[in-house]
């Protein structure tokens, strides 16, 4: 079967999430050009090199030559100082939205994250036309993007699908994934759904599979067509209850978790 | 098993749908009253055969009586000028009401239409409390029905089952139907529960089977009990993704899909 | 100083309305042409005189030429059989767009009416974003309208302020009045804004003066610019609190008031 | 493997369903104290019988001691006059949550009422947000109830999940069950599901199976991760449809149902 | 000019707000009923005393007789332990239902308070459909006030307004009045509002003047056509502002202010 | 009288809204600190002056010691290319509130933009709760500005308050500040109650006179106690309507305004 688009970027294709999806994404595309800053091997079949800082306006505009969408996945994706973010994943942003610009590409998948919204409590239910309340450095960039994407979309009309991804691991490493849990598969299903519906605008989507506990309400993205197949609920023995976390335990009470201990209060000397 | 009504009444059957509906709405009642301003054929058995205009008052107060509940799938289904609308739609609707009222009949089931809402955006997700944006002729006669049977049941207290129906073929046409098709199955059991449900005063619902992409969110419909049992999935491969569509398609990006051209807007002389 | 516009049209003019406004629209524009299926006397200066079926479509086309703005107060405003209201305000109405459209008029302000949503209950707070709930054919017909406008302003550009008009009288005739009350400086004032303001897309507007006791939150319209000066305060104590109303009295409980009871339910035949 | 809690109390536990949860409950401690006004029998393996009074205060500080958490059944739960139902579960309630304040208990949850919301029509939509319209006596308290408990959350850090529990039997006695059904099996989950969730705070979830017509919209107690298993379809045929139920029938407008007939209006010398 | 009603009872009349009220009410009927569990002094012409224990349910029933509406200002109206908070205005207001109920008195305005919301930020906006979140043991028993009346207007159509009354004070006492007082004048004009209001239904309503701060939104009882003519602004310059209150400050940060350090969470042995 | 603080910051103190507040911001503390990149001229007497490029933090930090509060006027405040935007707004703003942790200060009053929020349309109303619409790289400044900010209140207790000012000059200079026109008057006001309400913690707010046509809805910041003493109703013949803006002028439909026109689309090589 011939494959929906000739050409696609993949950024931060030597990330954690990046190196996961550089197979599977080769079904959307018959070249797939992966990018990243660091290192990425040698291009397989099918398979374009670039290497190329995304705080670099000229080469992120080579990088998006040729190219009929984007999944940016490239970026910082943790809680640094501010300024390794802000190259990254500020002037970064600014950089590929230029490029796609000038070159008419048609939409971009943004990598966007849960840590968006880290400081709604654990108890909370969110949903896409919510007030962002982000938990760090790293989510107020991703705050950034989300923002910018959706004035491309209103000025210029340039799609984008920001997907406020879970947590992608194989296994939940904590009990808070269990509500944040994506599995592999569901994440690739939901790029295909994202770059081939006819028509996305500026969609926010909650990258998460079925789990039980659910925190994210995804009504406004339901036009996608993604329907998760996967749960944590056969994680679920693997935490099991006993006492209770301790009142003031922030990883408790956030739907950020861990993050809310990494952020800017520590001494950035 | 007895049967739950002893009269019911098709209208529009010999229509698309009515044809369709014909057999499977014998479930529902002891005597099907079949009822078109066409020929219907011979009756069958439990069936009464009843030619009417909807748009003469005294033959749809005949066409009404003796009726437990009144299934309305009469009237004009496309986009034309407004001349035949009228009548079909708004003169028909009223002398049906009328009729219905006159008559002490307790419950209608209305054939209302997702066009009732096709200026909605494709990326929208629409309920039934939102304000209706339908997308021609055939859309605001819509409108007018549903506002009628409200002003029915708020004054008078005679129930009806809007439903806005999505697109009941055997299959899908275009890609646009993923996102709005309904077996007949599905709409069969949907006028079921709207029959049979205990109360439904007034009530809108969407008509549409349990498919990947939603637009429409029936949660105030919930008490109806209708749970869908197909799904547009299987048919998702006829459509393969490719090409953006072009970016001023209205049928991209409207609903109503291509009734955004068959619409008042073309010369009518 | 110079008028805003060289030629608007009134219909109704030979109406209730119609009469009062006649006088304080000339400052809206250079000429103002008056239409209306009964007789208005002469024309006086700046005036046109045009008599008009609106259900006659080859008229309506005539009545609109050259144009630049409609205030359209023409069609019946009582409630009535339901013939007469098909003709004027639902046939009526599709001529009158189908004729601005066709003479590419950019705005229309449509007198719209407070019985669109007449079964809401005096102890509701309605606002322009809420179902609609007519009480009797009258307000349907306005429903018809508001949602006719819709579709112009969605597919065609076309923009249309719809006023929903209260009660526009030298003196409230009763109690409700107090809270539907619109003086006819108001009402111009709300005119002219309407006319106006640089864009209205689709404007829904409640037309009622600063009462103290209120019904409708106008919140969706206040870019319009309108800042009533009147109040039905004074008028207070000509309806004098005493024993409460009968239950079951419809004209306290609705805010339609006596409306709920000149509707269909009565023998028309 | 080991169990959740090392000590839960369970009141009400010789009541209805306090007698069916009795054994299920034992898989979340290794010591069930079940305490009731009225006999429960010998305590089995383990298990501790209290026999208390909820009104007396000093007995319901001695209940409270040593517990990890709490389900607290007990209480009035049927219509009945006012004066048992305020001993019970106004005074009980008060009684209670200071006793859970004095011992440092952390988490409680409680067995609220459908009857908080019995107001409602068996046409609408409810979630937990919604103002309270309690149907009688006995949901007013339920309304206390809840409300105690969110000051207790608010001011205090006590956390509490309400279960507005619909109707646990073996079998729906009658057609409007159909909608209000829960399984045991369901209901033990669910209160698996508070009293395990790592923080709770002030939840307000609905205690139903996956019913086919819904009443109640969950989503805002998603995060406690009940998913049920059961529903009440298979017990449709036991209640085939017919003619509808008088116009006037308080228990098919009105969620509460037969409550409706029960409550204060009749005298009570 | 004659007064509104015949007889209306005013409870609480020895309380703090009892007396103020007591003379302006006496515009609204021609005899008012004074009742209170303290001594009144003589009746003053146009008043009848009755000394009254809103727990007796055999004098509440005596104390509505005759009576045309009833402005319900009795029970407790601070913070103390649970018991007394029970039996004035928890069975009190059982009993006077009751009452209203067997007499059938159409209408009663309720005395409820700000401190069914205290537990609501500073710097929230509430209005009248949000959850409650009282900020103690009289906080609540205004919960169960409110929700018990809304039963008798569901149920048996007796009229409430609940008047959740600021500070109603000569002067502010403190900053946190400048967003909560009401004027001895205002609250007699919201009296009259509420008893004259052709209808009302179940209404919540905010007692408090028009002042710069506000923290309630009242647009669910503007039918009621209550005007506020003082505001707290004159107040302000007895409130310097300074250095910020310390952080952790219950009574800035909540909207209950003192309230909060009032309630249960003192040993009340 | 004495003057609420010691000692505040006023950022961007030679832009022009800083030299129109350097003079009325004396009334708010005994000593003003004025800070800027541009030069200042001589400090007047109860001023210092600091020259400080926002983007050197430890410039920033040294700007901030001994600070009781700041107002946050300082940085970019039209359209240019991202990277002075990026310095000054965005790595400025983190340089700020890192300083302004560190030295424990309590509040920021930060001078957000209508900007953020341009790509409503003029017929829309936006309230504070609603997602932002940035109309160019300013605007995305300033949405990365106010989320930043509520990181620090959610994380650390930094109260902010964003005002979102419309237009302040001495006069509208095009008929869209008609709606966006704020006095300084009602700034200086708005600065007051922002500096010295006891607790903000994160308030948004639209920073606009009493305007007669409004774009947005202040209802959650009305805690503040900001009432706006000017409007634009004496500027509006300075722009007589006439004909109506060509439908495509972007400046009409989006509340931007001529923003819209200057923003990354152009070559910027």
């Amino acid at each position: 079967m011939s494959k929906p688009f000739r050409r696609i970027l993949l950024t931060g294709a030597a990330g954690g999430l990046g190196r996961q999806l550089r197979g599977p994404v080769k079904d959307f595309a018959d070249v797939v050009r992966l990018a990243d800053i660091a290192d990425m091997g040698e291009a397989q079949e099918g398979e374009e090199i670039v290497q190329c800082d995304l705080a670099d306006r000229d080469a992120v505009l080579r990088m998006c030559e040729g190219v009929d969408a984007v999944l940016h996945f490239g970026g910082i994706s943790t809680e640094t100082p501010f300024a390794p973010i802000m190259n990254a994943n500020i002037l970064g942003m600014v950089n590929l939205y230029e490029a796609v610009h000038k070159h008419g590409i048609r939409r971009v998948v943004f990598a966007s994250s849960n840590h968006t919204m880290g400081m709604y409590r654990t108890t909370d239910m969110v949903d896409a036309t919510m007030p962002l309340r982000p938990d760090g450095y790293y989510g107020v960039s991703k705050v950034f993007g989300e923002s910018l994407s959706r004035f491309y979309w209103d000025r210029f009309g340039i799609e984008t699908v920001c997907i406020r991804i879970g947590s992608c691991f194989p296994e939940p490493a904590n009990r808070r994934m269990l509500s944040t849990y994506i599995s592999l598969d569901d994440l690739v299903e939901l790029l295909r759904c994202s770059l081939t519906a006819p028509r996305v605008g500026h969609t926010i989507t909650f990258g998460v599979s079925d789990n039980p506990s659910v925190w994210w309400d995804d009504r406004h993205a339901r036009h996608l067509g993604f329907v998760p197949k996967d749960n944590s609920a056969k994680f679920a023995s693997m935490f099991p209850a006993g006492d209770y976390p301790p009142v003031d335990d922030l990883a408790t009470i956030y739907q950020g978790g861990g993050f809310l201990y990494s952020g800017p209060q520590y001494p950035q000397e």
